[in-house]
């Protein structure tokens, strides 16, 4: 690669260095910490994957229980927060909701300023602990429904579950949500990590940072493919109209949702994989077959005709379908499962600092005069 | 350059060819479509400039007369914008208040999800036309007074210091607070930009791209440099006490803000020796010899201890304090008059998209289990 090489998206370009996740493409493996995402996401909860993150280990029990005991504490948003949601567009995007909520509730937070690895910390446990809340009186605002609070009894992931459906869901149900947060919690650099550490490397705030990140989740080439692929689903109907429909839509050249990604290319995406279990699993207690048949139906033609396997969104997507999660929220909780990562990755910028500040290669016109 | 060098910061790394701007370090130009910065800042004004950046072309008369009418008729904000930013904490930082606004006023445009480009033309429009009317009333909010409204007489820079100061400014001040927007329109690829184009490339939309952008240009490292040189001058009072203090904060190592840029390095950013002029005119009307005496003072010390010339910032922040500019307005100003080079590269980032992911270099522990 000489000096001036340009490679559009900076693909293979390494932007940091860093110790909390990495994409080995050649073993296949998603590494967290020096541990398997796949292996956490079958043995542990996500709040210790979040510990993990955040603190740099698996919690003992007594660490685990000042951990969540903690997060219980900060759950609590202030009211203007929700007075801030209401007083948004007639029909939000719940993506902008948060992006609003978020960008508010740093104006609340009186060690803002302070970006010391102790302030940081508590930062970041606040922003985990508030983010249930928000993301799931999101959906309640735009729908002109009341406020919920969070109960005291439940486990986060059930907890953030009962707040979107108003039921306190059931032991495959809550498993097979907080093994969906797990599986969200972090993924090396992606575009929206990496948009957190650029704004981090100005020394701007842990708020702004994520601020940042909800509006690059929100694009549809990133988080926002999740709901496009449930919507396309929901299209599709029954089993029988999968192949026919896909091929149409390769015929129009149209980009299918939920196949594919940068870094795996043409391998599959262990997260993917391990939806699939879950769906099937929901499948044999909640029913909706065909959603899982339509669901191997489009796997295997995409494989056939474009070699693309599915990405984590395309079985992450019937999964939030059948836990009775809106569709509208799907991109918001990849959000909030997503906070875990990004609030290590920026108090990791933090800690070894350079402002990202790269070049351009200038193509316009030169020596023109008014 | 190796296929794996690892350059903190990307520094010197090409991340995006672009027809906008250009530093030219040889020739110590700052081209804006082709156009010297500095010749553009002496002989037209800043919505000449924004129609350059934004439409490709210095306007026409015609032209221009429909650019500032179609601003003039897009300059309303909604009332609900004004009460989320009335809904923030107690004491916000208002880069915090317009990140949460623009944010916030993103669910207002109904053409949010359209990405074609008369649809983001027209979103470019109305960004440019609110950004004054939310940035001074921002201020005004946190300061317990009323809204102001833009005034349909007079033009967009003498409007916009007129609603931050209540005083419609003489030819002078609204000459000197023109030149200061121009030269802050545009400047190739710093962080703000950079945060816009890689949220774009999700194809996310052109206001969650700027609020990415507001996070950034908060940071002390990048936008919020003008506000710290001016609190700096202001601690040491006299001209008298330049020197001392200066060297007083070298010998314990405090970064001085204001000098030095990482791709200027060792040369004078050109936009600081027009503000310098900017502030000699301004002093010879409005007295103030002093501060200007300060700030020759502090150059002269930086350059001889250090080697580094004055950035824009150094000589903004006291043109800034003569035109009557509260200091928690420096960097909000900055970001509205930076808003029309950031839509022309969020435009131009649709126009030839390919999403930014770049990879990582990990250094933490490998094969670890639960």
């Amino acid at each position: 690669m000489s000096e001036n090489t340009y490679r559009p998206g900076l693909e293979g370009i390494i932007a940091t260095e860093t110790a909390l996740s990495y994409l080995d493409v050649d073993q296949e493996q998603i590494v967290i910490r020096g541990y398997d995402l796949i292996e956490l996401a079958n043995t542990v909860d996500y709040l210790k994957v979040a510990h993990l993150l955040m603190e740099g280990n698996l919690p003992s029990p007594s660490e685990y229980h000042q951990f969540t005991h903690s997060l219980a504490e900060r759950q609590a948003v202030p009211d203007e927060i929700f007075a801030i949601m209401k007083a948004l567009g007639p029909h939000p995007h719940l993506m902008d909701s948060l992006r609003t909520a978020l960008s508010g509730l740093a104006t609340f937070d009186t060690s803002l300023s302070r970006l010391d690895p102790q302030s940081t910390a508590e930062q970041a446990m606040t922003l985990l602990a508030r983010m249930p809340v928000i993301v799931a009186n999101s959906y309640h605002i735009k729908n002109h429904e009341a406020i919920v609070m969070p109960s005291p009894e439940l486990p986060y992931a059930a907890n953030f579950l009962a707040m979107i459906t108003g039921t306190v869901p059931d032991d495959t149900e809550a498993r097979a949500f907080d093994q969906l947060l797990t599986v969200y919690s972090e993924h090396e650099m992606p575009n929206s990590t990496f948009t957190a550490i650029v704004i981090a490397s100005t020394l701007s705030d842990m708020y702004g940072a994520l601020v940042g990140a909800v509006a690059s989740l929100k694009g549809t080439l990133h988080g926002g493919a999740n709901e496009a692929v449930m919507r396309m689903l929901l299209e599709m109907k029954t089993p029988d109209q999968v192949e026919p429909q896909l091929l149409a839509k390769l015929a129009r050249k149209e980009r299918i949702m939920g196949f594919g990604h940068r870094v795996y290319m043409k391998k599959p995406d262990p997260r993917a994989m391990l939806m699939k279990d879950s769906l099937k699993r929901l499948v044999t207690t909640k029913g909706h077959q065909e959603l899982y048949d339509m669901c191997v139906i489009g796997e295997t033609v995409m494989q056939r005709e474009k070699g693309l396997y599915p990405n984590l969104d395309y079985y992450a997507a019937p999964v939030y379908y059948l836990l009775g999660v809106p569709i509208d929220l799907y991109t918001p909780i990849f959000f909030a499962a997503r906070t875990a990562g990004l609030v290590a990755h920026v108090r990791e910028q933090y800690g070894n600092n350079r402002l990202f500040r790269p070049r351009v290669r200038y193509t316009g016109p030169r020596n023109l005069h008014p």
